[in-house]
């Protein structure tokens, strides 16, 4: 469709990766798939960083989207973690670049404003939003639900506005 | 030659990353070449991890090591700085064992140990003895030295005794 683009929203994880493909048209968005790349612990940190990449490509390979989103993470977290978050950040941001695909970072609040409409939702009204903005979202896992959320953040900042359920009024 | 097997250090920094291609032949070390890559702290972080990868996957390209090796990152610094490396650390990760190539992780302490025969050596004490062994380095930054070092840790532990040079005896 003339004027559509397709936009991947992406919420790293080493453990799980929650992916998130939605359509632009016009004002309009369209839910495509989500779904959630899960790594085995059991494995060396090499092995598990291939297959969030290789999970990551082919996703990149059958939907071809045009632009990517990834929310700017805040670690308030001991550095441990935060050095365990990075590495799978790290595979994340590079591989939709290496396809040529220019990757938009969002603070958290940038994600809560455009989807619940305040920078200070909680984890479930942000989930809530998302199932009724796409309708037909499957979120297996609350990582699906936050990477469907930046990818409707980023359809708003790239200029679109996004289509709410008929009848519903935001709080 | 038979039995030799090249082998790549590694020292991950998202402003610069080490670089060290040594060969291990027999119970001997061989220094081929050493850098650092770098990227351009203005330009976008995936674009930066993009010019990580490419320039790691250049080298093994050009180099075709058989197995690698990173020094495990321990974070006592604020958990933005361990994100900010994490990310790097991740591509750094990936890129060879994308390849096919395995990347072995060793502590700090062992890496020391390994090269000047006590953990609690000081960078200075490293560089000097990553010069003694492998005559040739060039090193323009202390990330390929930190770079050869874990490089001769990994040929130590995979079995490989270290050729000293002639005359050297350790403190």
């Amino acid at each position: 469709m003339t004027g559509a683009v397709r936009l991947l929203g992406l919420d790293p994880g080493l453990q799980h990766t929650g992916w998130g493909m939605v359509e632009s048209i016009g004002n309009r968005l369209r839910h495509l798939a989500d779904g959630v790349i899960s790594t085995d612990a059991d494995q060396p940190l090499a092995e598990r960083l291939c297959t969030l990449h290789r999970g990551l490509a082919a996703l990149i390979e059958q939907w071809r989207p045009q632009e990517a989103a990834v929310e700017h993470t805040y670690v308030n977290k001991n550095p441990g973690a935060a050095l365990k978050l990075g590495q799978a950040r790290g595979v994340v941001l590079v591989t939709p670049a290496l396809a040529g695909i220019q990757v938009a970072e969002y603070q958290a609040m940038e994600v809560k404003r455009a989807v619940v409409g305040t920078g200070h939702a909680d984890k479930a009204q942000v989930e809530a939003m998302v199932r009724r903005l796409l309708p037909g979202a499957t979120i297996r896992r609350s990582d699906a639900a936050d990477a469907l959320a930046v990818a409707i953040c980023h359809a708003h900042h790239r200029g679109t506005k996004l289509a709410y359920a008929k009848g519903y009024v935001p709080a």
